[in-house]
């Protein structure tokens, strides 16, 4: 019987020493990869270029082709590294001469706005359009005025929540107004549209972003402005002054173009078949450089296969790093790389995208199809206090858009989540530059992603 | 015996219920207290004054009386609070003119560069001392090199280690060199030190700071060159030609003056002979305007207060909010604290210190004597459920400086932590600014400090 209990407790111990080798041998391994990603890193040089040379780069756009032929030649140049370029079918929209916003008062200019037409506004005529504005709260407010805004200037001005303790959420909050505003408003005969900024902050920096028109509404010129701008307006609208604003826009819709992803890969050794994706997206909107959004992701994914080579190790499986095309304006990238994976029937073991800035590392937030989840998650919980260490946590929720569309083929879906405080004060603004990218925030992103590849490819995920 | 058991879980269904209750409200209350600094928060109005009205305010000198004049009264004004000082002793220096550091190789001037004195440089002559350089890494090294230093000027040029990712690691293992490193080159005859500034980044920027003369070691001049420069300079003494530098410093120390802690507090309904502490300390290097240093630490003690009025919150115990004088060169405020408080026999349950910079909140450091802090640490983590949803994390480990001197009274020493990546980016610098503080980060630290206060106050730490 001692005998016996000491054979057990022996083995138990045995075990214990292989786990907590195991443990110490991979907290070895994360360490190397931040030290790589520090000390080697090469995220913020790419990022530099991407938002200081390039600049902005709309789908379609001049910029978003310099844009592939730069990532490519990158990722070509990386040790052990295939890349390739993979079509997909973008929608192109070019914002024209500079849009105007000027607010009259019984007849006199008082002010001149600073503003943004937004993603796939419609335009004017050279002298623009002049109508009395509305405002409104909510899409259903809209609803209930109905033609009464028919020949009239629909402003949305229902604020960001401020106290939101995630900026992400209070921006899910209020960007009915944005995405779908416009068009409502145009079905009542509104002859423009303008759009209180999406951010918490008061200030003076206009963002833009996508608003979409149905095939069967005409778009109409839809504006950011600033949210001082919107203070302003809001308490000049309840003076009872006559106040009118001329807008001019000249944006164009030129229709569908061919572009490309770009991707690159360290093909796995043992089961290359399996791919652990890594993405963001390539395209951002005009101003600004596309640093935060979503420059920092994509340099960030082609640095994980970077710093897999930095520190000698072989994955298992395929690592793919895939900078998606349009993400900003239909998707056309995330589509295009889902049906590819679907006709090919790769499987997706885990795929991960970074697109909400280059910020310091928070953790990971995971979904996937209800039958796998929960083991998935309970598997990737197992590395908390290897993650730990790094100031990252792990949850349940949303991963990134670009991934979507791979959600159907049971692979976990991963969304990088640094910290949120300061995203929307850049998100669609000319200040998305590279200056307001920390370098070590962002080396330490792309070494939080590379751990938990690391740890996917290492351990699978059952 | 049914009905037994009935009862049983019965009451268990009480107890949990009651708990839950506790909990819900506690919760209700801490989104009470981040909505009031997000909507009502006066810390970054305060931190706008400190930093641009008044400036770099070291011990002692005319922007200090100043700070102490301003932060007295914005307290005083606030409800419910009694606002005093507390006489403390300072040691007073005074940079001077513009120091300068030129550099001649062969006789001719090759570069001037961007340096600041460290406090409590010595000076020189009006012409500068002039001498050839000798490059060191660590203070072994100078105790081998010796009196071959006579005349020389010594330039430590540890790097600070990139790789640590905690850049206050990295600043513990190298800031020997700035502390004590030009009086051991003093004591071996060096006529100057130069000192490779305390950050990870390669940027054009000098970090100043203390160095110590002990009362027997006559000052030299003591210089903070930039990341760059000292990187520039060291590949120059490679190159063997013969390199000197100029050191020119008018820096005076002057003796000891009388200064301020200013106090505000909210006084116990319950128990006012116990006080919970929050604080930051109120001098700054005279560089910049010591906002994340500690301008932020301050407006956040200050509006702890703010933030209780605001919710409506009646403390059981004290809470005192001490900005505390002369925590960048020998604690003057914080002894004189402590002494008052064992002279008084105030027992101080909590005190918690900001002095980490105004950056996004990740948690608490917390220490205590041994024979107290299992049974704090174990009731704060009872808390973390209500924590967590803030981001917020706690951990064993330092406290603050100023509190320091009130660990033997045994009660729970806390520092606040908020995200450390980019505190050496602006750390002693002319950076040091309003504009490179993010006013929500600012306000969610204040209310995660305020959270911590909270629940002290309420559940004590037993």
């Amino acid at each position: 019987m001692m005998r016996k209990s000491i054979t057990l407790i022996s083995l138990l111990f045995l075990a214990w020493s292989i786990t907590q080798a195991q443990s110490d041998d991979d907290a070895f391994v994360l360490k190397q990869i931040h030290t790589a990603a520090l000390e080697h890193g090469k995220a913020y040089t790419w990022l530099t270029y991407l938002s200081e040379e390039v600049g902005g780069r709309l789908a379609g756009s001049p910029q978003s082709k310099q844009a592939i032929a730069y990532t490519f030649g990158e990722l070509d140049k990386l040790d052990n590294v295939a890349a390739w370029k993979q079509k997909c079918t973008v929608p192109v929209w070019e914002r024209g001469e500079k849009e105007q916003v000027i607010i009259r008062q019984n007849g006199n200019i008082v002010k001149t706005l600073d503003v943004l037409a937004l993603g796939y506004s419609g335009s004017t005529k050279r002298n623009g359009v002049q109508a009395s504005i509305v405002e409104v709260h909510s899409l259903d407010e809209v609803d209930t005025l109905g033609f009464a805004l028919d020949g009239k200037i629909v402003f949305y001005n229902r604020p960001f929540e401020v106290n939101e303790m995630n900026p992400f959420h209070g921006y899910g909050k209020a960007v009915d107004q944005r995405v779908y505003g416009p068009a409502k408003a145009a079905k009542y005969g509104a002859v423009a549209c303008l759009v209180r900024s999406m951010t918490p902050n008061y200030d003076d920096v206009p963002h833009t972003g996508v608003t979409i028109f149905p095939d069967d509404v005409e778009p109409i010129p839809a504006i950011a402005i600033t949210t001082n701008d919107a203070t302003w307006l809001s308490n000049e609208l309840k003076r009872k002054v006559r106040t009118d604003a001329t807008v001019i826009t000249s944006c164009k819709a030129k229709g569908n173009f061919k572009s490309y992803n770009v991707i690159g890969e360290l093909t796995g050794s043992v089961s290359p078949d399996t791919v652990i994706l890594i993405g963001g997206h390539l395209d951002s909107w005009d101003v600004g450089g596309g640093a935060h959004d979503d420059g920092a992701g994509c340099v960030q994914a082609m640095d994980v296969l970077n710093l897999l080579n930095q520190i000698g190790y072989t994955p298992r499986y395929t690592i793919r790093a895939v900078l998606f095309m349009n993400e900003e304006s239909g998707l056309g990238g995330g589509k295009a790389y889902a049906d590819s994976a679907r006709t090919s029937n790769t499987f997706h073991l885990a795929a991960i995208e970074s697109d909400a800035g280059g910020f310091t590392p928070r953790g990971f937030s995971m979904e996937a199809d209800p039958e796998v989840f929960t083991r998935y998650y309970r598997k990737a919980s197992d590395w908390l206090p290897l993650l730990e260490p790094y100031g990252l946590t792990l949850s349940q929720g949303g991963s990134g858009a670009d991934i979507g569309p791979l959600k159907s083929m049971k692979g976990l879906l991963v969304g990088f989540k640094p910290d949120p405080q300061r995203y929307f004060d850049f998100h669609h603004t000319r200040n998305d530059r590279i200056q307001n990218v920390n370098e070590r925030e962002l080396e330490l992103g792309a070494a939080a992603i590379t751990s938990l590849v690391y740890l996917i490819d290492k351990y699978g995920l059952e």
